[in-house]
């Protein structure tokens, strides 16, 4: 594969922000079962090994998981606010579960799983998100689940893109770029109005 | 009208965060007529006079004027950084245009737009967002519009939230409060798991 060239102004976008732990998260949109849309704050952990795939995590008991199966279109809205800048990645979610029988993104999941921190694994153990409030303390404070072997409800989340629209508000005006996959899928850019 | 519930740690949020201008910058997110979602960053410009409702701006030749007629329905995503916390605030979008017929809209309409900078009310007078760049500069250094009357494409939007899932990530473990509209349009609230 070769990286899309919307790679480049987005690591200077990740580099130039690195002073903010929030730089790395981002706006998922997705669309529900009822047509109506969904959004919520994620964190970026990187690309899929030789892709250009975003790489997120999941709890396979979140809304999301189901939004996914009836619709895998998604957008992510990602500000930078040192830089003033916005990307708008359009593309398809693919969710690897437990249940997932492709080798590399079972092993993809796995060393996800290996790279959390101990309180970000400890959360896949917690109550189920969403339900009412359990109220036994003890339901938010389980034994650590083992580090090397992700439980059953952990998911990595990919973003595959097929549009990238990329805002810099500094300029003068301001710049915008759209980014494309062709027919062929290869990347093609054009410049458009902010 | 009663100020909803879910107003008061709002209010707290944003005066919390004011330190950061991008504080009042969240993503909201809409379906396209393709059902696939969309999703991008918009600044939170108050309340709607005596109601719930959030203001922003939007330009009548974007394409979410478009998709807000198509679907209504959206989900703004507000992450705050400095308390960590977050805001989904799901509802219903109104485009308030120049051709809308309601006086107590027309007039918050002109209002928003009389007191925006002047760099704000010139980017509607800007050539065609998303077209092909155009390359003339003159296009994007127009005359300054008159800052009384709002220009023809410039759109009040509206969001009324029906519901609110609130999260805070620095509780131990974290804490999650819904707000939603009962049958009689009165607000309740549930703590429900992070």
């Amino acid at each position: 594969m070769s990286v899309a060239p919307w790679r480049s102004p987005l690591a200077r976008a990740l580099h130039r922000n690195r002073s903010l732990v929030y730089a790395r998260y981002l706006q998922l949109a997705t669309v529900r079962a009822n047509n109506r849309p969904a959004n919520r704050t994620v964190v970026f952990r990187g690309f899929l090994e030789d892709t250009n795939q975003l790489k997120f995590i999941t709890d396979a008991r979140s809304e999301k998981a189901d939004q996914i199966e009836h619709q895998p279109w998604a957008e992510a809205c990602w500000y930078f606010p040192n830089t003033r800048e916005q990307f708008r990645i359009t593309g398809c979610l693919t969710l690897v579960g437990s249940d997932n029988s492709d080798p590399d993104l079972d092993k993809a999941r796995m060393i996800t799983w290996q790279e959390l921190s101990d309180a970000a694994r400890l959360q896949f153990a917690w109550a189920d998100p969403g339900k009412p409030r359990v109220q036994d303390p003890a339901a938010f404070n389980p034994p650590p689940p083992d580090a090397t072997q992700p439980l059953a409800n952990f998911c990595l989340l990919l973003l595959d893109p097929m549009q990238v629209d990329h805002l810099e508000l500094k300029g003068e005006p301001q710049n915008r770029y759209l980014y494309s996959l062709d027919q062929q899928l290869q990347w093609y850019s054009q410049e458009i109005n902010p």
